[in-house]
């Protein structure tokens, strides 16, 4: 079951229409062109030929749809931006638990290949360096790479609502390249914390950063996270909404490597970059991006994609700790009704959640050291955040009844918004 | 100017009236005696005197609105607390750029009292880490400790609301047994990034550290970054709406030192503990937390904090990155209008943002592919997140004209959410 | 060539004669009965079902006498004493400059098996912890681990004087539990320090340490390099004077892990432990020490085996460091001669170093400011150092002539030690 | 009391006589010219302004000699060559139990200003770092910088064999730009390692660095180490034999910092330099050598020191290591003697030790095992190493006596060279 229908409409990608969502993304792709700096990666040729001018940026909604300008169709390898996803399947087949006891949370503020183990429990400090990477791979079902990279691919492709073509030149020049994960993964396997064999946990590995994926692509594998683990085009459950927190939580804190704390600063939106271009990010309960441009910073992180999601996020406010503004408050008319106009009614509206519970009740504090009835109707209301229910409810049990024996509280809630 | 006004009446200290809010307090710090574990702080006197079953959880709303149980009002001192606002002061008096040049952001994964300085630049790692907070302290403008102390001490009285007072024992037995905290200072000093001699800027640090408050402090305290800078007690603006997002998301990247990405995970509230046995933490836009119990887990924090915390996030979904549950569209009714039924007038509603916006003009992109006009009505809608006004604008600039010569798309804004 | 004949003759293995260095190796294997701590190791199987109260020591002379004691023909396995005589044979076939550019000779104070390679370079630290072993390793000629072996293994047979057998189910177990090597040899290998494949280094690396010797078999390993490269028993100059010298150098600063300082404050002698329960020592143009006892400390040094050696050192004056008493004058009977007794004839004595030539010069100052000759007389001297012999020449050379034209300063030398 | 007389007469600085040591050091003096490389340091402005072209070295005797070329009278600050012997001091009026509760012995492999401390213990590696000199420093007697300065500058002094003035303008400037050492001396402090106050221990150590010293000083104190511990100039004990060991073999394994094992590889002598441009030197039971030369290189080592060094030790044969080449045997001249010719007189020669004791028992086992007495004759021996006479005891006792009652083994020691 999933909380939202799918669109099931086609995406705007031929449409001819002007639409806001595509003009900010144009703009933001124009403006990135600026930065000519960084260059393509080099270490295994496939990457070193890629053309340098290729840009493209995707959104994709939660219902669907998604805005797409530049080469956002062009296809590159998905690299770094798998350990995101494969965290998440991990989480999906073994549980949180499980997977903790192989591999830490913690960011490490130290580069993407450094051998950040706990020295104690030997667990990888988080799941966004290669060698936690490794290790949640190894926790995927099956004892052979094959198994395991069958496992991991459809779990990709979910994300993605489509299949993934593997480049077979590039999982083989990163294999042949592959030995500083290598050794990784047997630090990782004698500190008991691989779940396979060294080689078949970096086998896997090179294919699944192998994977073809383009900017629209990343954009839906990042709206899944962001509807709480449901891919909006297919209307298919991937993870469950806990897995997609955690996963969105890790990515938040770990997700830039070293500089991740920079990140969450200027960006503030969780991230995961590729050494084939590629950026994924996200608004929770928001939409998801995914960015490509193959010049990369000196930190392996695509300098035009970086530009654009900066800029994004500063022009259109979706930092996650930024404020939007003055709000109205929730509690809209209030009107006197009942006999001698001794009860109230008080129309509520917009979306509420725990601060917004707290609002309303000490608005109508007055009200509600009355005499009268005071009724809330949630006609307007567009949500009530599940866990602010239990306030609500809190609420109109604590105000027992009037001396004439009417509840004191009365909930008006003809939509359902505080039960669907 | 402040984005909101505050409530100008007394908070719920004494109210006899059953309040949600306060039954949620209550049933978190009722469940938080369970834990037992952890011992006070007895690196000095003063702190391992302190009764350990000391208990008190306050929350204070964005209007200013305070609720407070157990022992909020019991005095303790501030101490590692003081660095997220310390962090603010500096942001405030001598912008990012500078600041930055002293101090990094980034997570280290390491203790509190680690040597977390930059090898290339010299720079302690995150202002959240001892090392950092003593680069952060000695950025207040003065040339002694007195007047360093002075200008953070009306700082942090700005965010409190009222007058903190310096607790002399504290003060001096942690300048006693400071050799780690000096040794520190002089680090950084050697390195180029302190900006005060060792001895000023550990001076001040200790006497910062001592200052009393009590969990409602550290509620309002927070409530006063979640306002984006304004005490919601007093109307006064203490820090800028950019400097409390920053100072926001240092906290969340690095506030719980090498438990952060563990708190990312679980309880997903920006926070700062002290071993005084305080922990602070906030929802941007939402309201700020203070929580109060001296016993303290090997990390230093305190064990009935973080479990009321834990608490209060997973039963109310406080958590940054969860999911609040299905929406009701921000298209309610769309009515035919005008002559011959060939316009469109959508109730819109809610709170937009981005996504909101985009989901606006997906839903009724049937209606502005048709011949008529579409009017959006903003009546009943809450809030348009600054940002995504200019998305509106580009939207109905982009719609141009029907074939009459009206503009296709009208926006109707009778309470001013797109200009207020 | 050698610098030394080989004696022929039996050791004094059967001898029933008392003999003093016997004695003296007696008296430390029974006092080092008294240190029952430590365990024998048990990270596989065969180690672990040694029999913990073996005790042997053996001393091999320079002229390829062995002294033996207790259980000095028992085998064990190499492990790590395998690491000088391994880099000792990489010297030789590649040359230090060679070696060097893959591997250092710094101490890192660190354990065995920690990850120490330097960041700019990718060289491991030094060759006796075993990244640096493993690296060491690989540069013996041949691609395969079969070639490699032979010839490590050669050349380990040539130190011991005869053919070591190899411990297969050791091989097989070091195999199956080495993941932490493997780990190594990779990052070796991706640091561009390996020369060859990361199995082969392994492969090759887990059967060194799988061969089979004794006490005894140490003691002339050791005393091969304690002659500058020929073993005493055999007569066959094993690796160059200048490879002895840089190996037993390396083994003076690194070959006890991060207790070789201690272990040169304490005992003063070149040495490498192995987990198998060996220690090898040597005192350079002295004689090589061999210790077997199974039971390893926390830093898997044997307990037994330290003991003797502390025990050996302090009692017996073995230090390389440490002062030998007074000496008499190398300057003995000073005798006037000549007509009129102007001219001087000194006897000379012992063995003389560069401080030793100095000495000669110094004492005889007046005779060289007088009118006379004077003669040295080289009858009674045991060695001049070949490099003082040099300052030796020039003091004569400096010396001139006499008013009568004579040679101010002659050097007798019967027995050629000036020139041998 | 003293092992050795000093010569008590005038060195050769006003020699005009050619002498073979100062030929040998004029030799490497000019060669070095030849390193035109490095820099004078320029963290003071004291420093900054040396000559960069001095240039000297020395060599003093076991009996007070001094052989001195070029500017070997030319004052500059010890700095860290004050280290060692600060360290002698502690251990003589401490003693190695209590001093190594406060620093260890190992090498760090680590930079002079490192923080290497150890995690459990608190100690500093070693006490030629700069944080493990601090704490050594902070080991002299008195409460306060006065009194501690006064006790190691006495001892200096005795080192030096005179007066070493303090060079107040270096003082004031090492305190003035001294806040990493003031951090250093902080961190041991606070882990409990310091033996005073912090600041008692910097200002002590920054004026123990001031002391001036020339080249020729520092042979002198380095001689006194190569004694045992007697000033050979002054006939002074200044520290005991066990202390001078000690020192030296700290030396050996942490003398060079990071470059301590390339040292014991190339150089083989014992040695601390300091970043005025002074190295210290020493063959035990040798000589000790003084450089000056104010140009560093990248690791703070005078660069012309380093080469003068290197080029003694490989032209002169000084490593400590190093083989002297071949030896007539100990024993020298055998003949039959007594009624029948039955018995043997074995005279012995040059300097015995361990393991000349085993082979004078090898090469005599034939006559050991014949009827006859077998007498030793020390008479042309210049030396038996005090542990070795242990040796020719129990081979003496073990031979016990001839069928006709007389002593098997006599040792005949006119000289007292086994006794005195």
């Amino acid at each position: 079951m999933t909380d939202m229908e799918p669109m099931n409409t086609p995406d705007d990608g031929n449409a001819t229409q002007p639409n806001p969502v595509r003009i900010a993304l144009q703009s933001v792709l124009d403006a990135s062109r600026a930065h000519d700096g960084g260059e393509v990666a080099t270490y295994i040729p496939e990457l070193a030929r890629e053309d340098p001018e290729q840009l493209g940026v995707a959104i994709a909604s939660m219902r669907g749809a998604v805005h797409a300008v530049g080469d956002s169709d062009a296809e590159f390898t998905i690299q770094s931006i798998s350990k995101p996803f494969v965290f998440a399947l991990a989480l999906e087949s073994r549980g949180l638990t499980d997977v903790r006891r192989h591999v830490g949370v913690e960011p490490s503020g130290e580069p993407f290949n450094a051998i950040s183990v706990d020295e104690d429990s030997g667990r990888p400090f988080n799941p966004m360096i290669n060698v936690g990477a490794i290790v949640t791979t190894s926790l995927a079902p099956g004892d052979t790479a094959d198994e395991k990279f069958a496992h991991l691919r459809a779990g990709l492709n979910a994300f993605a609502g489509h299949e993934l073509a593997l480049d077979e030149a590039v999982y083989e020049s990163e294999s042949l390249t592959g030995d500083r994960n290598r050794a990784l993964a047997y630090l990782a396997k004698s500190a008991g914390t691989l779940a396979s064999l060294a080689d078949v946990a970096t086998d896997t590995y090179f294919r699944q950063c192998a994977l073809w994926v383009t900017a629209r692509d990343l954009a839906v594998m990042a709206a899944t996270l962001a509807t709480g683990g449901v891919n909006p085009l297919t209307g298919v459950r991937v993870v469950s909404e806990n897995v997609a927190r955690w996963t969105t939580a890790v990515m938040t804190g770990c997700g830039m490597y070293d500089a991740s704390g920079e990140w969450l600063l200027q960006v503030g939106l969780p991230a995961k970059s590729g050494v084939g271009g590629g950026i994924v990010a996200l608004q929770p309960e928001g939409f998801g991006i995914g960015t490509f441009s193959p010049r990369l910073d000196a930190r392996g992180n695509s300098v035009r994609g970086v530009a654009m999601l900066e800029d994004l996020s500063q022009r259109h406010g979706l930092h996650m700790l930024g404020l939007r503004g003055t709000k109205l408050s929730p509690v809209g008319k209030v009107i006197a009704e009942g006999p001698g106009g001794t009860d109230t009614r008080a129309h509520l509206r917009g979306d509420l959640r725990f601060g917004g519970v707290e609002e309303v009740m000490a608005r109508l504090r007055p009200e509600m050291e009355s005499d009268g009835c005071v009724t809330l109707d949630f006609t307007d209301v567009t949500r009530v955040a599940r866990p602010a229910r239990q306030l609500m409810q809190w609420a109109s049990d604590a105000a027992g009844e009037t001396d004439t024996g009417q509840p004191k509280l009365v909930l008006h809630d003809p939509e359902g918004v505080l039960t669907s």
